[in-house]
């Protein structure tokens, strides 16, 4: 693991502040974030100030600066969870990495603290291998290769956009499971890195991930917005569904995505019981997101993440759109989120 | 790990005996093997008697027994690694459980002995589920479960077919790799078991293997014969093409293939800078062996491995038959094979 191939000022580290008093957090991570230059964006719901701890290299943005940029026009709703966007549209880095802020820095199987911006950008400068699968994980390891029976001409992988990282301790399960297995905590450290082959869909968690804003950025999006969302994961899935837009778009324009290391610790946070009433809602409507993902396609003309989203907003609404109105929302978001992705970077561009 | 639900008389476990002396190979797996049945099948270029100590409930069959079975017409040829196919033909067991003589038992990173029957046993007993990737691997072992947006309709999963297990020590390297990295070990227990997702192509090494034979039996061929094979591993594609056989029919039948555990210790065995040579007739056949196998698809009369087999081995013929006349032989063996394990079965029956 190393971050040579990165610089620190290529990295925006993108916090949802959901809690008012982030001290504890911050402490944390101090070692892993310190170098790096950090944007919370505060939930539009939280009424309190922040608690932020001196000593680091930060930006924060508020509901006022959310008006600024977005205006009140738009489909998109910024809070809760879905905060974080903001922090992804108005960042100027190659690369995003997140953490959910009820997360530490996880302890690796020798005890030693994770470092997780080191194990994203290994994990996104070095190439993912989606058209053939490797049986001993990530060939680009110390210590790994491709295995026998490999093709040689499909050795040198793709550009990996995407870096989906796991939980110890409170794993990422929805209302229904945590409310089934109240005791269920994740202790087992997997040490490993794989490339989440071509085709094969998958469900990203929000909680922790890292991914080459410039190549895929315009596809992570607030979009497929919960009726009953509360400030709890296992009431969202907005991360899923626009993980499965980022999949499909890294699929058809020859990018990869990788799953696996790093872990983070995630501590417990609400009561599962009291969401079982708003999650169901998730959980069904995945009975349908999940075969859409699976079978849509992209014309050959797109060939940016921008006109990708732009086209399968228009699919959506067309083949998901007339069954719930969630997803007709979902792909008002979508347009709006690419207008606005534009505008934020062509004002780039004028200033 | 358990193996509540497979019985003792339900397993062969099937050993290709390439060197004379089993002794130490033997002793070391005792502890794993002394339960079941064990089908040793001498290699039939082998002239030296084999050695075997007391104490193994065994069948060994050697070059009369294969030309008994198989007479002196087939297209398929049993030397070398391949003879442990005639042990899958005559087994009349529902699973069968495969390893290279030069393998002993694995420790895990807790230092206790890997019990490979136990794990393929696990492996093949509960549910695969490659129509939706779990990022926390396995959703059916013990702590842990289905991750949050995983559809609800696709939690119980389909049949596991084929379980391919992983190596320490010397890993599956081609000969190349072994040659540019002669020092190079795999030190890596990564402690997890996947479904490789539907329509994901991988390599699957013969080395450490498990599979139902009822389901899917027949599509483990020894067909694709390199000129230049000889007695090492990284000599043959005979496991990696009949792997992709029998991925592509699991696809198409609706069931599993795992990756991962168990592990066992791969010693070392061979010069690879001899072999060179040899091997790169393997490995350019793979740069078009792979796209077809990405490609084919069979048709929905096809049922059964057996029909599924006769089908890919017409395609086989149609699509890679003209390029190389290895390739016109791996479709004859396919057709011969399937006879084979017909004619076999229905003697099974009529005795």
């Amino acid at each position: 693991m190393s971050q040579a191939n990165i610089e620190d000022n290529e990295v925006d580290i993108v916090i949802a502040a959901l809690h008012s008093d982030l001290t504890s957090f911050m402490i944390e991570w101090k070692p892993v974030f310190s170098r790096f230059h950090l944007i919370i964006v505060k939930d539009p719901d939280l009424s309190e100030e922040l608690q932020i701890p001196e000593g680091f290299n930060l930006d924060v943005y508020t509901k006022s600066d959310i008006d600024g940029v977005v205006g009140s026009s738009s489909s998109i709703v910024f809070s809760g969870y879905s905060c974080r966007y903001f922090g992804y549209l108005i960042s100027q880095k190659k690369y995003i990495i997140s953490v959910d802020d009820d997360c530490i820095p996880a302890r690796d199987s020798s005890g030693s603290l994770v470092d997780i911006i080191a194990q994203h950008a290994d994990n996104l400068t070095t190439p993912a291998t989606p058209f053939f699968f490797n049986t001993l994980y990530d060939p680009y390891r110390k210590g790994a290769d491709f295995v026998r029976g490999y093709p040689f001409s499909l050795r040198s992988g793709v550009t990996c956009a995407l870096s989906c990282g796991l939980w110890l301790n409170l794993a990422d399960y929805d209302a229904p499971t945590q409310a089934l297995k109240p005791e269920q905590r994740n202790t087992r450290y997997v040490d490993a890195v794989l490339t989440v082959p071509a085709r094969a869909m998958m469900p990203v968690s929000g909680i922790n991930i890292a991914f080459n804003r410039e190549l895929v950025g315009p596809a992570l999006i607030p979009a497929l917005k919960l009726a009953g969302e509360g400030k709890l994961r296992w009431e969202t899935v907005e991360d899923i569904w626009s993980g499965m837009c980022v999949k499909v778009i890294c699929d058809h324009l020859g990018l990869g995505v990788k799953s696996g290391l790093p872990y983070v610790w995630r501590n417990e946070r609400g009561n599962a019981i009291d969401s079982l009433k708003k999650e169901w809602e998730g959980m069904k409507l995945m009975e349908e997101v999940v075969p859409f993902f699976q079978s849509v396609r992209l014309p050959q003309s797109a060939i940016k993440a921008e006109d990708c989203v732009v086209e399968m907003a228009k699919t959506v609404k067309e083949q998901l759109g007339q069954s719930d109105p969630m997803f007709a929302r979902a792909a008002e978001a979508m347009v709006e989120w690419v207008k606005l992705w534009k505008a934020v970077r062509s004002r780039e561009l004028s200033t």
